[in-house]
């Protein structure tokens, strides 16, 4: 049979194949897994073909046909419309970049609407020389850029729930998206400000009416964090904290604090609001873990999910997203069969630290109810738990930091469920 | 003075820095650069602070602050509103990516309204097994994902002309963008249709009004053609081809026909009107060259650029984008004393095939006049050529696959002109 034999074998149970068809051209044909017939020739012309389309315009939007594409799980607290989270439609995405216009919103009283002409960022504390910087200065700093992951801590939260709750992708996971992120490397600003030797944190503080504050050890500031001016290309979007915010690359989402006005220099954490009484993990044993910084390994498998549906046997691409906060993605394996057999996914390229890591397998689906699950695995060789292993040490209801294996449950009909395993 | 000492030296003529200094912290407090002193403490609180924010929505937009920011140098045939080109605002973006509501748009007859339930591709010609495929069959195919550029092959071509032109560097270069775009291997399509022996070249036909198309050779659809359904994650934007397009990494623009409803497998090229009487490139002696489809190595300083101002001497970044449709940017050199000398620039990372590499340079302006330019090489080692060498062997006003190596200005204002060098 040759080097193509591949295409032939199963990787793994129920219909999972090797991800090298991925790597080469020839997954129509071979093994039988053609599903598409030859139809009749194109017919006559639609009308779009038989007049000019419309003009260009300065800024574009998505098809008018792709109005059901948009946040889910818009949410905030009683009598407010701007204090809580959106989430990505993970489900109708295709790429690694989330488009900034879904990218997942998580406010503490809304979205400022901040003048770029009258905001600057203050650097303060422990320092030899405090700094104030208006946008326009910070503007001639070099940059650097990175396409990299945001997490909100209490993402898939709901996962700790008795009952397997229901609800889409993005409604369940969606508290996570990629972009690029430009900016200037906040160790440059600090070394400028001339740190003391008895800073070890940082308060940075954002310029919305929650002043949203977070304590950041030294170190990490130092390491990778970055004053970010510019996503996806173009300049910060209001609710990604226009016209600028800290990016902490892998950490929970909001110490990146969005709407940057203020970084103090500290020799202890400031312990705020938003660090104590919130974003702290309670444990099993009663105490409560503070400082709980790095997302951990995880992955969800996008398409086939709840509200999306399989029409027919055959061939099916099984999609999803893998990220650790701890750094690249080494390996993600897929399991049609309920976890009985699990065969390596195909990764695009490229797989960037602390990033979004696209996986893909293809499935041929011979029309039985199944199980499917992705298991993702990181280069400092952090396996995704399950369920039962992560919420092992916690307190009942403790739902920050959740990352176990997602299961899908794919019915006779097509339909598909989440359910726990 | 140790391995900080490469902030103290000069890598270039004229104010240019080591490409070091964005790969650790320090360029704020070395070498004297910094620009910023201490202002009082921040005052009273902006009345954005002062009382919750505007609340959550589907699908968000820029800043009210950034209305500027738009597509430049919209222009149509006489008549027509959408048969024309728009440019993307290169000097207003950071980084690699193009946001999808800024990349370029080239239209020969407007953008059609498309209805994804209607619209098909059928594949037929010298294939054994003709097919007309659904939209809904594409999305169960396998798919990839690259991060690349598009570039028009008219881009730059007013730098053809006699006297320096002025416009921003959008208005003059901006016929090109980068996005993540996700689709299916044409050459699975292919495999599956299975082409005949006699099949050698493709018919590529879109579903607009102009019903544009394009010849392709067979070899680069087996290469590394998809047919795109995503871009920058979400589903693809009108004026980029929505429902689908083909997209041929690093050749000219147009041959990535949008909204793609017909693939002929010939045995020869189709000649159309498309790559005849337009997209050829008429020589000296006469002769015009057809199938010039790579896009040569290519580079442009984004900022400073005409329409932005240096305000007062000091500390600068100096950066643009570099591109080549052969393959990976090697290297960018930045001059800043109109070419007597170069240095190196920091690219950010990663440095992906056949896409825009950012490039930066740190420079510290005397505030005298002088001239800035960009010179790229790609991993084949073509160097991108002087604007004499481009003309060279071309007929006057042959424009299509311009890159001579662009020159700013600076004047003693800090006002920035294109010239000629």
């Amino acid at each position: 049979m040759g080097d193509q034999d591949y295409k032939l074998r199963p990787a793994a149970g129920n219909g999972l194949m090797d991800r090298r068809i991925f790597l080469r051209t020839g997954f129509g044909m071979a093994g039988g897994l053609s599903l598409l017939h030859a139809e009749a020739a194109v017919g006559a012309r639609p009308k779009w073909m038989q007049a000019p389309g419309r003009g260009m315009n300065r800024y574009g939007a998505p098809s008018g046909f792709e109005a059901n594409v948009g946040r889910v799980g818009i949410g905030s607290q009683p009598g407010t419309d701007g204090s809580g989270a959106s989430r990505t439609p993970l489900e109708h995405l295709g790429g690694m970049i989330t488009p900034s216009g879904l990218h997942f919103e998580r406010h503490h009283s809304g979205i400022p609407d901040i003048d770029p002409d009258q905001h600057k960022l203050m650097i303060h504390g422990l320092v030899r020389r405090p700094l104030t910087f208006t946008m326009e200065a910070l503007d001639r700093y070099p940059m650097v850029s990175r396409i990299q992951f945001l997490e909100c801590s209490g993402n898939s939260g709901r996962l700790v729930a008795p009952e397997a709750p229901q609800g889409t992708c993005g409604e369940l996971h969606g508290l996570v998206s990629a972009s690029e992120w430009t900016g200037v490397p906040l160790a440059a600003l600090l070394e400028e400000a001339d740190v003391k030797a008895s800073g070890k944190w940082l308060l940075a503080e954002g310029a919305d009416a929650a002043m949203m504050s977070r304590s950041i050890p030294l170190e990490k500031a130092l390491d990778d964090a970055i004053v970010a001016l510019y996503q996806n290309g173009e300049r910060l979007r209001p609710e990604n904290g226009y016209p600028i915010r800290l990016f902490l690359p892998g950490w929970e989402g909001n110490m990146s604090v969005k709407w940057l006005h203020r970084i103090k220099v500290l020799d202890r954490p400031a312990m705020t609001k938003d660090e104590t009484s919130k974003y702290a993990d309670l444990q099993a044993d009663g105490t409560s873990l503070l400082f709980t910084f790095p997302m951990a390994v995880k992955s969800v498998i996008t398409s086939p999910s709840p509200g999306l549906r399989l029409l027919s046997r055959g061939l099916y691409q099984v999609t999803g997203l893998a990220w650790s906060g701890a750094g690249r993605i080494a390996r993600v394996e897929v399991s049609a069969d309920g976890g009985a057999s699990w065969a390596d996914a195909a990764l695009d390229d490229p797989v960037l630290s602390k990033n979004l890591a696209r996986f893909r397998s293809a499935w041929r689906w011979d029309g039985q109810p199944t199980t499917l699950l992705s298991r993702a695995v990181d280069d400092t060789g952090s396996v995704q738990p399950t369920r039962d292993a992560v919420l092992a040490d916690r307190a009942n209801g403790s739902f920050y930091h959740y990352n176990g294996i997602q299961a899908w449950r794919v019915g006779e009909n097509g339909e598909v469920r989440n359910v726990y395993v």
